[in-house]
């Protein structure tokens, strides 16, 4: 326990701050100190505070602290931000000059030239962005939507052996994303809604940033195009997208389920306490992945893929799932963390005269 | 009721049999008079052999009704055909060899040379092809498949002003589509899968057929790909399809809606009961269409898009919806046989010795 | 259309107010003339003002209708309140004074000792209270709690031929009978919420009214005692009841049945538009009652009823469904303002020197 | 590894056979050491023969190991019975002939008077039973109805504490008590079915020997009258029930709550790997327990009560979750096999000349 980094979390109380503490339960090398929200919540004991969503319990030691309010004198060595983009905007960088590591799931400093965009497994050279920050003696990370993680996930491995030109993506996505309380249920039962606020201009901009390559500091963007559309459907967890991909070149299905199977994972070595056994889980069983049977995998932070296959308008086209609030949200913010940690950019720090332990 | 045509249902029992009871249900020009199903069910009060469904009850009429085998002396002057594929293909042409016109859902004759895959707004010269049918005195018509219905319907306009060359689709189907019991509830809920057997074949090929054009009595197949990726969602009447057309030459979003606001409907006088009053309804609200609020458009026989909009990989994609058992099976049958009607294909018929009325 | 009486609906843009819409929709004796809303909707065109969450379009001349504060001064014979508790309390009042009758859907004045709690097939003599009224020139008529309504319309005819001790419910209510948007989709999808707020006081007191006797211009209240458990199930339309029946005396699940199938229906002869053919239908197949296949009997109007058996621990036992935003909303406070009519209590009326027609 | 008992899993392909699995994952005491199945099955991969419907994937070591036809000559120190009742009628007797302990799911034997009706917590000393089977070297001990346990765990401490009289239950069932395919899709979704053929005369029945007293080698039913109404809802796991009970004697919601909460668990020094840190959990905030957010307490072994409170009929009712396919079937089963073991009822045998480790 001596060992442990203190995490803060901002906007404790929300449904991505609740996924964080569920994330973070008998984490080896994060402990919980510090559960900020808004000054509605403050001095509250985090039970009372939270209408706590999710299906496990709420951890006893969590239950019982007191929850502050989100202003820069937490105890704890960096925090975890999932506040929404309302007050991230203001909040985060406030954090960042006291010296605070923020490593946020809010949208608001993605597409910042100077922030990282960050899945580990996608662009962990992309954290050097952190030393162009002149955010104070803290700093601001960032992972992307939940709709773009699982498609650039799958992207990767291919963008890294071919020359992708487009990609073409119909997201079907699950009702967590949208937080608490979120969809109604009168739109969500045995429906479809075809459009999400947002969603598809994300999905749009991240993975050319994402997947694009660090030259002298600064990110040049993928040179790819990408089209979205984004739906809801009535599943609590997992977004399944359609992919198609066009290519510079003759490129085949089987040449991507190939490089599927071969890519290096450059943080193979790294032994992250989130990063899965498998970051990508192929399927040859054409009614997989679904939702419900393949979601949790590697605790929810695989990705999987299945029904590779030519595609009669583009060249290959295939399917993505991932946990929209694990790998997409909560759980991509802690492999985050992981990753700084692993590089030597998070650690111990004096906070407020206190030291833990 | 004197003049109306006897109509016999093959395959009464099942899922499409009993859509086609609900949909002629006081149907101003047609009256059951035969209701067969298989040797199982045959002798039996209808209300008895049948695992009735639907949210509407059976009417009085047909509940006392005894169900006969499928032979071919029926009292009818034509029959609907919801038989399984696996029947259809020989008892259709049984059917059509001893003088009835087989007004059919199954799929087994729709890509056959001399049978017309009908959609009365689409391709109603098609029917000439029943003129080069061998068949007996009867004759063969079908319907296309649910999936590939809603998709012609919206591309029809498109194909009649501009050229198109690609078609790049993404279902998401409903749990009707496939039949009673069909899919497992622990499949359904809260999921979704991304297989459909059989079915992305169909949505491939029907469309080139049904927007082919007569020449010399023989169909000229449409030249477009179509790239299918079907799915079912937890929805209980509705397919949905995100649509991405590509054209040869320059084709914007606001041409696409302008060619479907100004589009002729070919059977605008005709005056057929199933007709909707709008084929095609064109949304501006982004959230729409969805399934749960206008599949019934027009009783189940409209046609709803929405969403248009430029794409960035293709030109142009957009939103459709149609209902899949009325206007994808049994409502797309019926409007297929009063088209037959107003064309003099269909009338009454001495049959068994019998005349109706 | 000369004849039609003119109605306001207050609280218009609101789910309980479409659903008047939609239940009007063509009615013969009934014109909608004004809808009434709050100051944010007034003055806006109805198919701005509202989010219309019905499968039916808005009626095309109800859509372009303009919205109007809800002040007494409306073009209308009579109003139907779709009010939120909130604002009915002192609306429905102002109205009676000015001299509407407001035939309201809210819980307010419910229990109120001279406000008759309204079922036409229940307790039409009840509408004797208005003559007790002292609220102006109008009056106020109330229909029940929709988890109320169904109980109520079962228990009738048990309670005309048996003593009635005890009556035992456990609800299943559906996700509309919360408005919208109401519940949220993480707690509605695949999910049972065992509590609904306020809704068992309502069926363990409003019963005892609506069965209660008229005595010397006062209800005396039924001497039977009540126990609900009411949840929330994700079904979109009906709720479903399990109800247990103690009696004083012997009485069979058979005595039950005989009574729900004999039993004088009194406004049997009144041929009101929207009283179903059946008030009651009695299922013998044991897998029904379902919401999904029956919630439409009668348009929403018949209450089903099925496994009637003995109970081990009361006397008998049974399910009930109703249609909770038809039968249980709407559809009974329209129902009740066509017996008015047909009682004489309803009529044309000078309005603010208008006279429609 | 060396000390583990084996086991074989009769029944190892079904939905029951399936979670035994999951649930034996890395089990300290047991080893699966053999996966018994039809001839059909026998013979192939167990990852080929099983349609695997979980959301964990196959344990790697049982994906590959080979399914063997049902007969007594298992590589097993004991068996559990995941049979259909079709085949566990003839099959279990067999086993136990042969001298296996035979611990079953399978409802043909709950009944018989020499065959243990097991709840650890509830009625350790039923298995005192075993020592009057003639049955062979082997014996069968049984689990409740999913539908049953819940309620029987809720009611144990208060049939310690009082004099229970009569119970009236009504179930919301979730859809994987009806195994897969198990109910279809299209009576499932936004849908509840009044009626689950054979259960409430489990119910019924069960409680009274769970609840008796063990008697010079016999059981003595408990003096309770059991009514249940069961009804399957859109839920993927977890049984909700509603309970009202009827003491002798008067008994408040106070009672009942102090009961549940001082109840000494009789197996509470066993240390036994399935047994959950609390076996009843007591909610207070009356929207809950609801089987989306507690089904999987104890890893699905804790049964979770809530909204207690008085009856206006009989005398005090609340609300019991259980999870059916954990606690109610597989997980419960391997409960009864840890009470065994500790009981030294189970230990190592010689299996057809072959001896594990």
């Amino acid at each position: 326990m001596k060992d442990k980094l203190r995490v803060g979390i901002l906007g404790a109380t929300g449904a991505v701050g609740q996924k964080f503490i569920e994330v973070l339960d008998g984490h080896p090398w994060f402990e919980i100190t510090a559960l900020a929200a808004s000054e509605r919540s403050a001095g509250k004991r985090y039970a009372d505070a939270a209408n706590w969503i999710g299906s496990m319990s709420i951890p006893p030691a969590i239950a019982d602290m007191e929850v502050v309010a989100a202003a820069p004198d937490l105890e704890a060595d960096f925090v975890f931000s999932g506040l929404d983009a309302s007050a991230a905007g203001d909040i985060e960088p406030l954090f960042a000059r006291e010296g605070y590591p923020v490593i946020s799931n809010a949208r608001n400093y993605r597409m910042a030239e100077d922030v990282p965009l960050l899945i580990p497994e996608v662009n962990p050279d992309h954290t050097a962005l952190i030393d162009q920050q002149d955010r104070g003696d803290g700093f601001i990370v960032t992972n992307p939507n939940c709709s773009t993680v699982g498609l650039v996930c799958a992207l990767k491995p291919l963008v890294d052996r071919f020359d992708v030109d487009a990609v073409h993506v119909v997201t079907m996505q699950a009702l967590s994303g949208a937080g608490y309380p979120g969809v109604s249920s009168l739109d969500a039962l045995g429906n479809v809604v075809p459009y999400i606020g947002g969603e598809e201009d994300k999905v749009v901009t991240e993975p050319t940033k994402l997947l694009g390559r660090l030259v002298d500091g600064r990110i040049e963007p993928a040179a790819l195009r990408v089209s979205a559309q984004c739906t809801r459907v009535p599943v609590l967890e997992g977004h399944l997208e359609a992919v198609s991909v066009q290519f510079r070149g003759t490129v085949y299905a089987e040449d991507v389920k190939e490089a599927l199977r071969t890519w290096h994972n450059p943080i193979a070595g790294y032994d992250l306490p989130s990063a899965p056994a498998r970051f990508i889980e192929v399927f040859e069983d054409e009614r997989f992945p679904q939702p419900r049977r393949h979601v949790g995998l590697g605790r929810g932070m695989t990705v999987s893929v299945g029904r590779i296959r030519s595609c009669e308008v583009l060249d290959v086209k295939f399917i993505v799932l991932s946990h929209n609030t694990i790998r997409g949200a909560a759980g991509g913010a802690v492999l985050n963390a992981e990753l700084l940690v692993r590089q030597g950019r998070l650690a111990k720090r004096a906070v407020a005269g206190v030291v833990a332990g």
